[in-house]
Protein backbone atom coordinates (compact mmCIF):
# COMPACT_ATOMS: atom_id res chain seq x y z
CA UNK A 1 0.00 0.00 0.00
CA UNK A 2 1.49 3.32 -1.06
CA UNK A 3 2.15 5.09 2.07
CA UNK A 4 2.63 8.83 2.56
CA UNK A 5 5.66 9.52 4.84
CA UNK A 6 6.41 12.77 7.06
CA UNK A 7 9.86 13.60 7.96
CA UNK A 8 11.37 16.18 10.63
CA UNK A 9 14.80 17.07 9.61
CA UNK A 10 17.60 19.28 10.99
CA UNK A 11 20.39 20.40 8.76
CA UNK A 12 23.56 21.96 9.49
CA UNK A 13 24.01 24.12 5.88
CA UNK A 14 27.26 25.15 6.11
CA UNK A 15 28.35 22.40 3.54
CA UNK A 16 25.95 22.51 1.17
CA UNK A 17 24.38 24.53 -1.75
CA UNK A 18 20.94 24.55 -0.52
CA UNK A 19 17.76 22.69 0.12
CA UNK A 20 16.82 22.36 -3.25
CA UNK A 21 18.25 19.30 -5.56
CA UNK A 22 19.93 20.68 -8.41
CA UNK A 23 20.06 18.43 -11.59
CA UNK A 24 22.99 15.59 -10.02
CA UNK A 25 24.61 17.46 -7.56
CA UNK A 26 25.43 15.94 -4.32
CA UNK A 27 25.60 19.60 -2.36
CA UNK A 28 22.06 20.10 -1.74
CA UNK A 29 20.04 18.45 1.64
CA UNK A 30 17.13 17.16 -0.67
CA UNK A 31 19.57 15.46 -2.78
CA UNK A 32 21.52 13.74 0.22
CA UNK A 33 18.17 12.79 1.60
CA UNK A 34 16.51 10.96 -1.56
CA UNK A 35 19.82 9.41 -2.17
CA UNK A 36 19.15 7.52 1.07
CA UNK A 37 15.69 6.87 0.89
CA UNK A 38 16.22 5.06 -2.60
CA UNK A 39 18.86 2.85 -1.29
CA UNK A 40 16.30 2.09 1.35
CA UNK A 41 13.29 1.18 -0.64
CA UNK A 42 14.61 0.60 -4.10
CA UNK A 43 12.09 2.88 -5.35
CA UNK A 44 12.05 6.01 -7.21
CA UNK A 45 11.81 8.63 -4.06
CA UNK A 46 10.77 12.57 -4.43
CA UNK A 47 10.46 14.72 -1.53
CA UNK A 48 8.53 17.16 -0.84
CA UNK A 49 9.65 19.83 1.43
CA UNK A 50 7.70 22.73 3.02
CA UNK A 51 9.94 25.46 1.34
CA UNK A 52 13.46 25.61 -0.13
CA UNK A 53 16.30 26.89 2.42
CA UNK A 54 19.37 28.64 0.55
CA UNK A 55 23.23 27.76 0.84
CA UNK A 56 24.21 28.18 4.45
CA UNK A 57 21.50 28.49 5.86
CA UNK A 58 20.58 25.73 8.68
CA UNK A 59 17.43 24.10 9.91
CA UNK A 60 16.03 22.75 13.27
CA UNK A 61 12.89 21.58 11.87
CA UNK A 62 12.51 21.62 8.39
CA UNK A 63 9.76 19.32 6.99
CA UNK A 64 9.27 17.08 3.92
CA UNK A 65 7.06 13.93 3.19
CA UNK A 66 7.38 11.41 0.44
CA UNK A 67 5.42 8.60 -1.07
CA UNK A 68 6.43 4.89 -0.55
CA UNK A 69 5.62 1.03 -0.09
CA UNK A 70 7.89 0.33 2.15
CA UNK A 71 7.12 -1.80 4.95
CA UNK A 72 9.51 -0.47 7.26
CA UNK A 73 8.32 0.81 10.05
CA UNK A 74 8.67 4.73 11.38
CA UNK A 75 11.28 3.53 14.39
CA UNK A 76 13.61 1.13 11.28
CA UNK A 77 13.47 4.01 8.63
CA UNK A 78 14.59 6.38 11.57
CA UNK A 79 17.78 4.17 12.21
CA UNK A 80 18.42 3.86 8.90
CA UNK A 81 18.66 7.11 7.14
CA UNK A 82 20.53 8.69 9.95
CA UNK A 83 22.68 5.76 9.81
CA UNK A 84 23.76 6.99 6.42
CA UNK A 85 23.50 10.27 5.89
CA UNK A 86 25.92 12.88 6.61
CA UNK A 87 26.69 13.87 9.95
CA UNK A 88 25.57 17.12 9.50
CA UNK A 89 22.18 15.77 8.51
CA UNK A 90 19.60 14.57 11.18
CA UNK A 91 15.89 12.97 10.35
CA UNK A 92 14.22 13.62 13.78
CA UNK A 93 11.26 12.18 13.49
CA UNK A 94 9.28 9.87 11.07
CA UNK A 95 5.57 9.73 10.82
CA UNK A 96 2.95 8.61 8.72
CA UNK A 97 0.18 11.00 7.84
CA UNK A 98 -2.83 11.10 5.50
CA UNK A 99 -2.06 10.65 1.76
CA UNK A 100 -3.15 14.36 1.11
CA UNK A 101 -0.79 15.99 3.53
CA UNK A 102 1.53 17.88 1.78
CA UNK A 103 4.26 19.83 3.72
CA UNK A 104 4.08 23.11 1.38
CA UNK A 105 0.71 23.30 0.25
CA UNK A 106 -0.22 22.33 3.77
CA UNK A 107 1.66 24.79 5.78
CA UNK A 108 -0.13 27.52 8.07
CA UNK A 109 3.10 29.19 9.08
CA UNK A 110 6.99 29.48 10.24
CA UNK A 111 9.46 30.10 13.14
CA UNK A 112 12.66 31.33 11.63
CA UNK A 113 15.61 32.70 14.05
CA UNK A 114 18.58 34.53 12.95
CA UNK A 115 21.60 35.32 15.61
CA UNK A 116 24.06 38.67 15.23
CA UNK A 117 27.70 38.13 16.61
CA UNK A 118 27.13 41.46 18.16
CA UNK A 119 31.13 42.25 18.86
CA UNK A 120 34.51 43.27 16.78
CA UNK A 121 36.44 40.31 18.25
CA UNK A 122 34.43 37.21 16.07
CA UNK A 123 33.79 34.21 17.67
CA UNK A 124 35.24 30.30 16.10
CA UNK A 125 32.25 28.20 17.75
CA UNK A 126 29.51 30.38 16.17
CA UNK A 127 30.94 31.31 12.83
CA UNK A 128 29.09 29.30 10.85
CA UNK A 129 25.68 30.13 12.91
CA UNK A 130 25.42 33.30 12.83
CA UNK A 131 26.50 37.07 11.37
CA UNK A 132 29.09 39.40 12.84
CA UNK A 133 28.25 42.77 13.37
CA UNK A 134 30.02 44.48 15.65
CA UNK A 135 28.57 48.17 15.81
CA UNK A 136 26.79 49.16 18.77
CA UNK A 137 23.03 48.02 18.14
CA UNK A 138 19.94 50.18 19.99
CA UNK A 139 17.99 47.29 20.69
CA UNK A 140 15.10 49.37 21.87
CA UNK A 141 14.88 51.75 18.88
CA UNK A 142 15.11 47.83 17.01
CA UNK A 143 12.04 46.49 18.77
CA UNK A 144 10.19 49.70 17.94
CA UNK A 145 10.85 48.48 14.23
CA UNK A 146 9.82 44.93 14.90
CA UNK A 147 6.55 46.71 16.27
CA UNK A 148 5.98 48.17 13.05
CA UNK A 149 6.62 45.50 10.74
CA UNK A 150 4.47 42.73 12.92
CA UNK A 151 0.90 42.45 11.30
CA UNK A 152 -0.47 41.93 7.57
CA UNK A 153 1.54 43.98 5.25
CA UNK A 154 2.35 43.48 1.49
CA UNK A 155 5.99 42.80 2.17
CA UNK A 156 6.69 42.87 -1.64
CA UNK A 157 9.38 45.86 -0.68
CA UNK A 158 11.29 43.14 2.10
CA UNK A 159 11.57 40.22 -0.70
CA UNK A 160 14.21 39.54 -3.66
CA UNK A 161 10.98 38.72 -5.62
CA UNK A 162 10.87 39.52 -9.14
CA UNK A 163 7.12 41.11 -9.92
CA UNK A 164 4.28 38.39 -9.52
CA UNK A 165 0.97 37.49 -9.85
CA UNK A 166 0.85 36.26 -6.59
CA UNK A 167 -0.62 37.85 -3.31
CA UNK A 168 2.88 39.48 -1.58
CA UNK A 169 0.53 40.23 1.77
CA UNK A 170 1.77 37.99 4.59
CA UNK A 171 1.63 38.42 8.31
CA UNK A 172 4.15 38.44 10.85
CA UNK A 173 2.70 37.25 13.95
CA UNK A 174 6.06 37.25 16.03
CA UNK A 175 9.28 39.39 15.90
CA UNK A 176 11.54 39.92 18.91
CA UNK A 177 14.94 40.57 19.84
CA UNK A 178 16.77 38.87 22.56
CA UNK A 179 20.46 39.22 23.92
CA UNK A 180 22.12 35.71 24.74
CA UNK A 181 25.81 37.48 25.69
CA UNK A 182 27.24 38.51 22.43
CA UNK A 183 24.59 37.02 21.00
CA UNK A 184 21.52 38.62 19.85
CA UNK A 185 18.82 36.10 18.99
CA UNK A 186 16.10 37.45 16.30
CA UNK A 187 12.86 35.26 16.41
CA UNK A 188 10.24 35.67 13.31
CA UNK A 189 6.83 33.57 13.30
CA UNK A 190 4.80 34.32 10.42
CA UNK A 191 1.81 32.48 8.23
CA UNK A 192 4.77 32.82 5.44
CA UNK A 193 8.01 34.34 3.85
CA UNK A 194 8.75 35.48 0.66
CA UNK A 195 11.97 34.89 -0.75
CA UNK A 196 14.92 36.43 1.02
CA UNK A 197 12.29 38.24 3.14
CA UNK A 198 13.66 37.65 6.54
CA UNK A 199 17.36 38.17 5.73
CA UNK A 200 16.05 42.13 4.22
CA UNK A 201 13.83 42.69 7.02
CA UNK A 202 16.99 41.86 9.20
CA UNK A 203 19.78 43.60 7.09
CA UNK A 204 17.11 46.66 7.50
CA UNK A 205 16.53 46.19 11.55
CA UNK A 206 20.32 46.46 11.63
CA UNK A 207 20.59 49.60 9.24
CA UNK A 208 17.91 50.76 12.09
CA UNK A 209 19.91 49.73 14.94
CA UNK A 210 22.84 51.08 14.21
CA UNK A 211 21.85 54.40 12.85
CA UNK A 212 22.50 53.63 9.34
CA UNK A 213 18.76 54.78 8.53
CA UNK A 214 15.89 55.91 10.24
CA UNK A 215 13.03 53.78 11.81
CA UNK A 216 10.33 55.45 9.25
CA UNK A 217 11.76 53.98 6.12
CA UNK A 218 9.85 51.03 7.19
CA UNK A 219 6.78 53.16 6.25
CA UNK A 220 8.57 53.85 3.52
CA UNK A 221 9.26 50.50 2.10
CA UNK A 222 5.46 49.37 2.64
CA UNK A 223 4.43 52.22 0.75
CA UNK A 224 6.67 52.53 -2.22
CA UNK A 225 6.64 48.58 -2.25
CA UNK A 226 10.49 48.79 -3.91
CA UNK A 227 13.05 46.38 -2.56
CA UNK A 228 16.18 49.02 -3.03
CA UNK A 229 14.70 50.68 -0.30
CA UNK A 230 15.16 48.23 2.53
CA UNK A 231 18.31 47.23 3.53
CA UNK A 232 21.38 45.02 2.85
CA UNK A 233 20.24 41.22 2.77
CA UNK A 234 22.17 39.28 5.68
CA UNK A 235 24.27 36.42 4.90
CA UNK A 236 22.38 33.30 5.03
CA UNK A 237 24.56 31.40 7.66
CA UNK A 238 23.03 33.22 10.71
CA UNK A 239 19.78 31.90 9.51
CA UNK A 240 17.69 28.95 11.11
CA UNK A 241 14.12 27.15 9.81
CA UNK A 242 13.07 26.37 13.95
CA UNK A 243 9.41 24.81 13.05
CA UNK A 244 7.08 24.36 10.07
CA UNK A 245 2.89 24.58 11.56
CA UNK A 246 0.43 22.48 10.00
CA UNK B 1 62.45 46.05 24.59
CA UNK B 2 61.87 42.25 25.22
CA UNK B 3 57.75 42.08 26.09
CA UNK B 4 56.35 39.32 27.50
CA UNK B 5 52.22 38.88 26.28
CA UNK B 6 49.38 37.09 26.81
CA UNK B 7 47.11 35.46 24.83
CA UNK B 8 43.48 33.73 25.44
CA UNK B 9 42.25 31.48 23.10
CA UNK B 10 39.47 29.95 21.95
CA UNK B 11 39.83 27.34 19.08
CA UNK B 12 37.30 24.63 17.67
CA UNK B 13 39.43 21.58 17.75
CA UNK B 14 37.78 19.41 15.22
CA UNK B 15 39.88 20.08 12.14
CA UNK B 16 42.92 20.39 14.24
CA UNK B 17 45.45 17.53 15.42
CA UNK B 18 45.79 19.03 18.76
CA UNK B 19 47.19 22.35 20.25
CA UNK B 20 50.92 20.93 20.05
CA UNK B 21 53.07 21.80 16.86
CA UNK B 22 54.25 18.34 15.45
CA UNK B 23 56.85 18.99 13.23
CA UNK B 24 56.31 21.59 10.75
CA UNK B 25 52.61 20.24 10.10
CA UNK B 26 49.92 22.91 9.36
CA UNK B 27 47.24 20.95 11.62
CA UNK B 28 47.98 22.03 14.88
CA UNK B 29 46.56 24.99 17.09
CA UNK B 30 50.10 26.01 18.17
CA UNK B 31 51.65 25.91 14.86
CA UNK B 32 48.95 28.11 13.31
CA UNK B 33 49.29 30.68 16.04
CA UNK B 34 53.09 30.67 15.63
CA UNK B 35 52.77 30.81 12.49
CA UNK B 36 50.70 34.42 12.10
CA UNK B 37 53.06 35.95 14.57
CA UNK B 38 55.84 35.22 12.72
CA UNK B 39 54.37 37.42 9.81
CA UNK B 40 53.28 39.76 12.38
CA UNK B 41 56.67 39.78 14.08
CA UNK B 42 58.93 39.12 11.68
CA UNK B 43 60.59 37.10 14.37
CA UNK B 44 60.90 33.41 14.89
CA UNK B 45 58.48 32.89 17.73
CA UNK B 46 57.50 30.21 20.18
CA UNK B 47 54.21 30.30 22.71
CA UNK B 48 53.92 28.62 25.78
CA UNK B 49 50.48 26.76 26.65
CA UNK B 50 49.34 26.19 29.42
CA UNK B 51 48.88 22.82 28.16
CA UNK B 52 48.13 20.18 25.29
CA UNK B 53 44.95 19.59 24.14
CA UNK B 54 44.14 16.65 22.43
CA UNK B 55 43.21 15.97 18.79
CA UNK B 56 39.28 17.30 18.25
CA UNK B 57 39.27 18.79 21.82
CA UNK B 58 38.05 22.94 22.25
CA UNK B 59 38.94 25.90 23.88
CA UNK B 60 37.14 28.63 25.11
CA UNK B 61 39.67 30.02 26.91
CA UNK B 62 43.24 28.36 26.27
CA UNK B 63 46.02 30.61 27.57
CA UNK B 64 48.74 30.94 26.29
CA UNK B 65 52.51 33.63 25.94
CA UNK B 66 55.29 34.17 24.20
CA UNK B 67 58.35 37.04 23.97
CA UNK B 68 58.33 39.00 21.60
CA UNK B 69 60.40 43.35 20.39
CA UNK B 70 57.01 44.05 18.65
CA UNK B 71 55.86 47.69 18.82
CA UNK B 72 52.18 46.92 18.28
CA UNK B 73 49.62 47.81 20.56
CA UNK B 74 47.43 44.92 22.17
CA UNK B 75 44.57 46.15 20.10
CA UNK B 76 46.70 45.97 17.01
CA UNK B 77 47.85 42.60 17.72
CA UNK B 78 44.23 41.04 18.35
CA UNK B 79 43.20 42.97 15.14
CA UNK B 80 46.07 41.53 13.11
CA UNK B 81 46.18 37.69 14.31
CA UNK B 82 42.05 37.45 14.30
CA UNK B 83 42.64 38.68 10.72
CA UNK B 84 45.13 36.18 9.30
CA UNK B 85 44.08 33.01 11.57
CA UNK B 86 41.76 30.92 10.47
CA UNK B 87 37.88 31.45 11.47
CA UNK B 88 38.25 28.46 13.64
CA UNK B 89 40.73 29.92 15.97
CA UNK B 90 39.65 33.21 17.60
CA UNK B 91 42.43 35.12 20.07
CA UNK B 92 39.65 37.09 22.54
CA UNK B 93 41.91 38.90 24.86
CA UNK B 94 45.81 39.90 24.33
CA UNK B 95 47.76 41.71 27.04
CA UNK B 96 51.22 42.25 28.39
CA UNK B 97 51.91 40.30 31.40
CA UNK B 98 55.57 40.57 33.60
CA UNK B 99 58.06 39.05 32.37
CA UNK B 100 58.16 36.24 34.60
CA UNK B 101 54.82 34.98 33.95
CA UNK B 102 54.76 31.53 32.25
CA UNK B 103 51.53 29.74 30.78
CA UNK B 104 52.30 26.47 31.86
CA UNK B 105 54.49 26.72 35.07
CA UNK B 106 52.26 29.46 36.73
CA UNK B 107 49.08 27.87 35.98
CA UNK B 108 47.37 26.90 39.40
CA UNK B 109 43.80 25.79 38.12
CA UNK B 110 41.81 24.60 35.32
CA UNK B 111 37.99 24.52 34.58
CA UNK B 112 36.96 21.81 31.80
CA UNK B 113 33.84 20.87 30.11
CA UNK B 114 32.02 17.60 28.54
CA UNK B 115 28.85 17.27 26.63
CA UNK B 116 26.98 14.19 26.41
CA UNK B 117 24.92 13.90 23.67
CA UNK B 118 21.77 11.24 25.38
CA UNK B 119 19.79 10.70 23.16
CA UNK B 120 19.40 7.94 20.61
CA UNK B 121 18.88 10.20 17.17
CA UNK B 122 21.98 12.01 16.81
CA UNK B 123 22.63 15.83 15.97
CA UNK B 124 23.68 17.66 13.40
CA UNK B 125 24.59 20.34 15.75
CA UNK B 126 26.67 19.58 18.65
CA UNK B 127 27.99 16.51 16.61
CA UNK B 128 31.64 17.61 16.44
CA UNK B 129 30.85 19.19 20.00
CA UNK B 130 29.36 16.53 22.15
CA UNK B 131 29.87 12.27 22.52
CA UNK B 132 26.57 10.66 22.03
CA UNK B 133 25.50 7.85 24.61
CA UNK B 134 22.02 6.60 23.87
CA UNK B 135 21.67 4.75 26.79
CA UNK B 136 19.71 5.88 29.79
CA UNK B 137 21.81 7.17 32.91
CA UNK B 138 21.16 7.22 36.74
CA UNK B 139 22.28 10.95 37.37
CA UNK B 140 21.48 10.54 40.79
CA UNK B 141 23.99 7.84 41.08
CA UNK B 142 26.66 9.63 39.16
CA UNK B 143 26.35 13.03 41.43
CA UNK B 144 27.24 10.33 44.16
CA UNK B 145 29.95 9.22 42.26
CA UNK B 146 31.41 12.83 41.89
CA UNK B 147 31.02 13.53 44.95
CA UNK B 148 33.62 10.32 46.06
CA UNK B 149 36.04 12.30 42.88
CA UNK B 150 35.90 15.20 44.28
CA UNK B 151 39.04 15.99 46.92
CA UNK B 152 42.93 15.35 47.13
CA UNK B 153 43.31 11.79 45.06
CA UNK B 154 46.16 10.22 43.84
CA UNK B 155 44.39 9.95 39.81
CA UNK B 156 47.07 7.96 38.37
CA UNK B 157 44.48 4.87 37.89
CA UNK B 158 42.60 7.76 35.88
CA UNK B 159 45.46 9.16 34.01
CA UNK B 160 46.79 7.00 30.48
CA UNK B 161 50.10 8.21 31.74
CA UNK B 162 53.18 5.44 31.98
CA UNK B 163 54.52 5.17 35.09
CA UNK B 164 55.72 8.81 36.29
CA UNK B 165 58.21 9.63 39.19
CA UNK B 166 56.13 13.09 39.15
CA UNK B 167 53.53 13.55 41.46
CA UNK B 168 50.14 12.28 40.35
CA UNK B 169 48.68 13.57 43.54
CA UNK B 170 45.44 16.24 42.28
CA UNK B 171 42.20 17.89 44.12
CA UNK B 172 39.20 18.20 42.09
CA UNK B 173 37.29 20.86 43.54
CA UNK B 174 34.16 20.92 41.22
CA UNK B 175 32.31 17.91 39.49
CA UNK B 176 28.59 18.57 38.48
CA UNK B 177 26.25 17.40 35.97
CA UNK B 178 23.57 19.72 34.97
CA UNK B 179 20.98 18.68 31.95
CA UNK B 180 19.97 21.60 29.21
CA UNK B 181 18.11 19.02 27.15
CA UNK B 182 19.33 16.07 25.65
CA UNK B 183 22.64 17.56 26.32
CA UNK B 184 24.28 16.71 29.85
CA UNK B 185 26.93 19.25 30.94
CA UNK B 186 29.97 17.92 32.75
CA UNK B 187 31.89 20.26 34.79
CA UNK B 188 35.63 19.86 36.32
CA UNK B 189 37.53 22.32 38.28
CA UNK B 190 40.77 21.54 39.62
CA UNK B 191 44.25 22.41 40.68
CA UNK B 192 45.46 20.26 37.87
CA UNK B 193 44.08 16.79 35.58
CA UNK B 194 46.61 14.23 34.32
CA UNK B 195 46.83 13.15 30.73
CA UNK B 196 43.28 12.22 29.51
CA UNK B 197 42.22 12.23 33.25
CA UNK B 198 38.87 14.11 32.33
CA UNK B 199 38.20 11.50 29.27
CA UNK B 200 38.79 8.36 31.75
CA UNK B 201 36.68 10.10 34.89
CA UNK B 202 34.01 10.54 32.30
CA UNK B 203 33.92 7.12 30.90
CA UNK B 204 33.69 5.86 34.17
CA UNK B 205 31.09 7.57 35.51
CA UNK B 206 29.07 6.79 32.20
CA UNK B 207 29.81 3.28 33.08
CA UNK B 208 28.38 3.72 36.35
CA UNK B 209 25.07 5.76 35.47
CA UNK B 210 24.58 3.20 33.04
CA UNK B 211 24.75 0.09 35.33
CA UNK B 212 27.47 -0.96 33.43
CA UNK B 213 29.80 -0.62 36.79
CA UNK B 214 29.15 -0.57 40.42
CA UNK B 215 30.05 3.19 41.96
CA UNK B 216 32.25 1.10 44.06
CA UNK B 217 34.93 1.20 41.53
CA UNK B 218 35.71 4.38 41.99
CA UNK B 219 37.21 3.19 45.78
CA UNK B 220 38.56 0.65 43.75
CA UNK B 221 41.07 2.77 41.31
CA UNK B 222 41.64 5.02 44.12
CA UNK B 223 43.09 2.03 46.33
CA UNK B 224 44.93 -0.10 43.45
CA UNK B 225 46.10 2.68 41.49
CA UNK B 226 45.91 1.08 37.82
CA UNK B 227 44.33 2.49 34.85
CA UNK B 228 42.87 -1.02 33.35
CA UNK B 229 40.54 -0.90 36.28
CA UNK B 230 38.81 2.33 35.03
CA UNK B 231 36.22 2.94 32.13
CA UNK B 232 36.64 3.41 28.77
CA UNK B 233 38.62 6.67 27.74
CA UNK B 234 35.56 8.93 26.09
CA UNK B 235 36.24 10.93 22.72
CA UNK B 236 37.82 13.98 23.05
CA UNK B 237 35.30 16.14 20.62
CA UNK B 238 32.80 16.23 23.70
CA UNK B 239 36.08 18.53 26.14
CA UNK B 240 36.44 21.96 25.89
CA UNK B 241 38.93 23.47 27.93
CA UNK B 242 37.00 26.55 29.70
CA UNK B 243 39.57 28.77 31.47
CA UNK B 244 42.99 28.44 32.99
CA UNK B 245 43.39 30.04 36.69
CA UNK B 246 46.88 32.23 37.72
Amino acid sequence: MMRNIKLTIEYDGARYLGWQRLGNSDKTIQGKIEHVLKQMTGEEIEIIGSGRTDAGTHAHGQVANFKSNTAMDPKEIIEFVNRYLPRDIVVKMVEDVPERFHARYNAVGKKYSYYVWNESIPTAFERNYSFQFPQQLDIDLMNEACQKLIGKHDFIGFSALKKTKKSTVRTIDELSIEREGQLLHFTFVGDGFLYKMVRIIMGTLLEIGSGKRSITTIDDIFEQKVRSEAGETVPAQGLFLDEVYY
